[in-house]
This record gives C-alpha cells, structure tokens and sequence, in this order.
C-alpha cells in the first residue's frame, strides 16, 4: 500500500462532535482511509510520521486572493483605495509580463504551503502561469481568469478565460478546478455581467466575484442605479444558476444579507486587506447567524502584505469581538471551520477540509514544542489565538508531502526568492 | 576590542532623517559605536556578522505584558472579561506557586526573544522568579510587583515590592529596572493609590498602571467619583512627581486626553488584547496627534493569546485605518517608532531603542530570504505589514548574542518547554 500512517498525533478533525482527541490518520493514495486510536496493526505497511508532539488538522483554505500580485507586495501602502488602486496598482499591473506574473505566482504558492495553506482561489490575469506553479507545487486551486469589460467592446478575455478553463479544468488529478471571475459590479457592464454569467452556466463552472468591498462603491451604487451591489447582482439573476463565490461583502443593507442566504451566496471574508484599507468591518456574525457560509481570504499582497491565512483566522476572531464590544462573538472553533472546511466548500472541493474517512488528504502538522504554543490544554484556543506561519512543520495535499520539517519538497525556494526579487526589480525599473 | 561588526546590511536606524540605508554597525562592549558605509578598515579587530540579506533594527519593546501568565495562555477565550478575571484567572492566580511562576517567566523571556523583542515592562506577583530569569536570559526589563488593597489593610505587598526594588534596582548591568506597579484605579483604593505614589517618589521610581481599559470601569468611575479614571488620578496628583506608565487607556474623554498630555504620561496600547477581550478601541491616532507618547504591548498570554510583538505592530498599524475609515492613518514608519523608540523610552530606558552611535546595542537581524519578504521595495513597508517572528534570526542586547540564526544561546529552549506544560499540567490539576 502506498501512503502514510499519522501516528499519535492530536487531532482537530473539524468535522463531527469531538473537536480534538489522540489518535491516528490512515492516508492511501490521495485520500483519508481512516481515523481512529491504534491504527498500527490494520496500516502497518503504511510509512509512519510520528505525529507526538503536533496537532494534525485539515490544510487552511484561502478562499480569495491574486497570487501573482506577490510581485507588487508593498508598493501602495497606507494610501486610499481609489489612489492605491488607479495611481499605483493598475499602473504597474500594465507592466506585467508572463515572466514577471510566474515569479509572482511560484512565490505566494510558496508562501501558501509554508504557511499550512493547502487550498486557494485566485482570480488574476497570466492564469496558464498560475495554473502551472499548481501543477508542479502539488497545492490545490480554484482558478479564474479576472474579467472586465474593454472600452472598445472586444471580449477577448472572457474568450482567454474560456480557453483557459478548457484547458485546465479537473486537471492535476481534479487539484485545479477552473471558474470564471467578472471583476465587480462597478467595473463590468451590466451586459458584460450577463455574459459571463450565461458563459459560467454554458460551461458548468462558478463565479468568483468582488462585492460591496466599499463604502463608495455601495453608496454609487444606490445613486446610480438605485439598487446596492447585491441587489443589482440579485435583479441581474447572477446569483441563480451556478455558485457564486463572493469576496469582501463589506458594505450590506439588511435585505442584501437575506438574498446572500435565499440565493446560497458564498461570501469570503479578507478582514486584514479591509482593515489596511480602511474599507470597512463586513458584518460576519450577523451573515453567519443567518446561515450564509463566510470563509476567509488572505486577498493579494499588495494589500495585505503577506498571504499568512494564521493572520486572517486572528484577526478575524478579534477584529468582531471588539467592533461589536462582545468578547464572546466569533469563538475559536467557529473560526477554525472559517478556515478550512467552509473555506473547501465554498470554493468548489467538496471532499476537503475535514479530516475524516474518504475526504481528500489536506493535512498540516503543527510543530507544539514551540515557545508560542506551550502550555497546551486546548488545540482549538491554541490555533486561533496563537499559532503562526513558523509553527506548521508538514504540509500534505492529496497524501503528498509537499513540506516536511519545515524543507519545501516540491519547490526550489531559494530560487524562487531569487527570482521574484528580479522580477520586482524589473517592474519597477 | 570586544565586540560585533555587523557589515552590509540594510540598517533601519528609527533615528534621524533617513528611514533605511545600506551599511555597517559597529559594537563594543555593550554599545553602538559606529554606524556607516565602510567601516572594515576602522573596527577590523571587531569579529565580523555578514549583514547581507537582512534588514538590522533595534529590538522591539513589548511595553506591557504579564510574562509568568504564560502558564495561564488559553485558558479563558471568548469570555466576557468580568466572568474571565474572576472566574478564570483570579482563581487559577491563587494556585500559582514561585516554580509554576517561574516556568511562565521562563518561557515568557524565550517567546519574547524569539519574536525579537529586547526589552519590556512586566508587572505581576513573584517577581524574583522574573528578575533571575531577566538576569540569565540577558534580556531588558523594567519590572515591578504588582500591587493592590488587601481587605484587612494589611501592606505586605507595598513592603515586598519595596524590598524588590532595592534586590534588583539597576542589577545585571542595569539591564533591570525596577518601578512601582499598584494595579488600577479601580482595584486600588485612593489612600492606597496615593501611599503607592509616594513610596515611588520617595524611592525615585516610577509608577506602571492600568488605565481605563473597559467601558465599565470608565462609566463606574463616573458613577461613584463624578470623575473619569484619569480625572481621579490627576486629582490624586498620581501624575506629578515621577514617571507614570499607563497601559490601555481605551476609554478617554477629550479632557482626559489633555490631562494625558499635559502630564506628559506614558501610555501604552496592546491592541490584540483589548480586541479579544472586546474592551474596544483606544483612541490611539488622536493621543499621538496630542503628542502623547503611546508604545505598544502585547499583555499577557492570557488575553493574548501569545507575545509576538509583530502581531501587535501589525494590528496597531490596521485596526485604527479600518476603525476611522482612513488608510493613511498610522503609517508604518509611526508604528515602527512605537515599537521600538518610544517604547524603549516610555519603560525608563533613555539609551536603547534606535541605531545610533552611543546606544545601546539592543538590535535585531531580519532574515529577507523567506517567501513573505521578498519582493522587498520598502523595509519599513515590508516590517510592518509584511514580517513575523519567524523572520527574526539574530537578536542582541547590550551587545551580547541571546539568539544567532534562530538558535537560543543563553536559554534552554527544550527544557523551559518542558518545565512550561509541566507547571501548567499541576496548576489545572
């Protein structure tokens, strides 16, 4: 039998009633065979990872982000959004080359699986680059093209963004799933939204989409067509025939969080680019109260400036208790459930997430002899209120190491710096 | 000569007009005595560390934490903070014994120098456990025993803190100094505050306290003294003869923040806390636009839920952006100066906290090469908004190695690990 035996280790399966306990994790092939006390005996062909002395939880998902935008991290801070994004980001994204957008990509994959993130959606241009660094890192994806409609009325992306899915949809062993990624609201035409609408329903594929991330782009909304995003979107049908997955939800009416649960809207939450940014706090536990599923997204560099998913599962855990001066919002499980199943489901891998019998094989080891994480009387506060990127010692997709005791297995990260550093300098040259 | 030549680095000095440059850091001893381009041929005899790849910074000052409550990390999330204090911590604080203590010390002083922090202010019980451990560890502290009423007007506390004040009072080469710590207004009564007050004027030492920290505090002042808590204190005069340290200050009205600067009052904000807790958001931006100077802190680990200081640059430089829907608010190179700087000053210690001739050599080296560093454009940007404790490789105070590539030199890590969950594993039993 070919695949791994997790031996004694701590395990936080997210899924069913017990949220931690002591035990081991069967791995054959791409999946979880089993979870349980003493395993030896039944898996004892399998190869052994001592797992005293780590908790092993499913891989974090980071549900939104742009990853080639590595190469822009820290170059528009501490500016307003509208200056941040027209004089400084489109700017320099003009500039882009392929070259420049594979740097970009292999380094946040890079940064991704060191951290313990396993799983991710990203919604970019040089797709094919992205969707190759998934191919050889061995991390999973949900992968779309970013659309916008072009003044002279040409849709060669949304026909690149169909190519594009054509090409690499179900491919690396089903890691990569390909959607389709209509900016916003207030940057496409409510034709071009259609389209790619219809387009995504032609093809079978979701929706991955910016909304409401602002305070401008709600209120110009209302003068404008006298709906908020989420209801243009709602009148538009957009919400109706294939998932939609959609990022930040920051500014919302009471009726736009009823359609987001009557339409089965997925919602991810990037709490530290909407701080950064001074975009506004989203209502997530009014969202979650009300059933919609939230997942959490690093977003890109540029505005984050790292893609530490230890950092959005924090900040999110804080950033409600004190905005609505309640300590007791947003507990540490629910946040872990953020994190990694709801996260899996919500960008389109339904077998990931958890770790039980059958699921997928998304695992991290997290290093407890660590300064941070000793005493240890409960994984879960453990997680969510102290772990960081430096504790995740092992990192498995689909049961293969793609990171053992800290060495990168699938990537050469000393060339990968080395390249996104030049790739930088290029740009800004 | 004794001492470090740090060559070909990136220096972020926190001092004078430039924000970062490339060059070399002369030590001898337990200082700084030379910073610029090209310094081999002077300091040649100096044994040399390669700066290249690493930004070099001063240490960061963790301005507010409670280092034995390591122990205690955990054990009380997502509670209200009244049910937290006397419910969890206030029992579990009765059971604490010097070697239980002495553990969290241990482990507080190893966590804290991993993350690159030089220097804090602790106030707690048992504070010889930490002074030893501030002794061997070659980290620097201002430390004081915390202290409070007791019921039968007994004043044991306010003797034994006397008396810790004259064993350690500028010992381990002045790395230690010690102040007077009463616990709150609110814990303490005003015969109390003010006999605490004269002692330290009397033993020329200053005053650490809690300030304002919730709502409930601020309103039940009001309700009882027709005063705020700063107002109380200003009455008292708690803010006229020697320095006073004043941590949280979250809830302040607009006198109260004239009071803070007229009476040049050091406050201290520890975001993370205060979110978690949910005690809401000081008005950190206006109090430094007043020119009040305002460091950072993390607490302790039990409302933490960890003492990374990056943590708290980071939320520090976020929570107040999205808190006033401004992104230019709190820049980085402001929250730098917090972490370092001022926060070395507002602990009582005048020579540390930037890189300059003359200073004391309390610096860090932050390794570039990793996933989350590079590109770098900006140090200042990537500091802030992009580093973690992970990053840091070397750490130094005054002049000595207490870390070199993330190996510890004066502490035992796999011991202090062990004796951590041991203490714990009794004090839940």
């Amino acid at each position: 039998m070919s695949g791994w035996l997790i031996k004694d280790t701590i395990v936080v399966p997210l899924s069913g009633e017990r949220t931690w306990f002591h035990g081991d994790i069967a791995v054959i092939d791409d999946r979880i065979v089993d979870v349980g006390e003493n395993l030896t005996a039944q898996y004892n062909d399998l190869k052994k990872i001592p797992g005293k002395g780590y908790i092993t939880m499913p891989g974090l998902v980071n549900a939104h982000t742009h990853g080639a935008m590595n190469v822009l991290r820290g170059c528009g801070d501490d500016m307003p959004l509208h200056d941040w994004l027209f004089d400084r980001i489109f700017p320099l994204e003009d500039r882009l080359t392929a070259d420049i957008a594979r740097a970009g990509c292999m380094s946040a994959v890079l940064e991704m699986i060191r951290c313990g993130t396993t799983a991710f959606a990203d919604a970019y241009f040089f797709m094919d680059e992205m969707a190759k660094t998934v191919l050889e890192s061995g991390i999973r994806a949900n992968l779309s093209r970013g659309l916008q409609d072009l003044p002279n009325g040409d849709t060669h992306r949304l026909h690149e963004a169909c190519e594009f899915i054509r090409r690499w949809q179900d491919k690396a062993d089903g890691r990569i799933q390909c959607w389709l990624a209509p900016h916003a609201p207030f940057t496409c035409s409510e034709d071009y939204l259609k389209k790619v609408m219809e387009t995504a329903v032609e093809m079978n594929v979701g929706l991955n989409i910016h909304v409401s991330e602002t305070r401008e782009e709600f209120n110009n909304s209302i003068k404008a067509f006298d709906m908020t995003p989420v209801e243009r979107l709602n009148a538009m049908g957009f919400f109706d025939q294939v998932p939609v997955l959609a990022a930040h939800c920051v500014w919302l009416s009471e009726d736009d969080r009823q359609i987001l649960k009557a339409k089965k809207v997925r919602v991810v939450h990037n709490p530290q680019s909407n701080m950064k940014l001074g975009s506004g706090i989203a209502a997530v536990p009014a969202l979650m109260a009300n059933g919609v599923p939230v997942a959490l997204g690093t977003d890109g560099a540029a505005s984050n400036n790292n893609l530490d998913m230890w950092e959005e599962i924090r900040a999110a855990a804080l950033l409600h208790k004190v905005n609505l001066v309640n300590p007791t919002i947003m507990p540490a499980a629910q946040v872990l459930q953020m994190a990694c199943p709801i996260g899996a489901r919500v960008i389109g891998f339904e077998d990931c997430g958890t770790i039980e019998a059958g699921k997928k094989a998304d695992l991290i080891m997290i290093d407890l002899d660590q300064p941070n994480m000793r005493p240890l009387y409960d994984p879960i506060s453990q997680l969510v209120y102290a772990a960081g990127a430096g504790n995740v010692d092992t990192v498995m997709v689909d049961g293969q190491l793609l990171m053992r005791h800290r060495e990168m297995l699938t990537l050469d990260e000393e060339k990968i710096l080395y390249m996104v550093q030049a790739a930088g300098d290029e740009l800004m040259r």
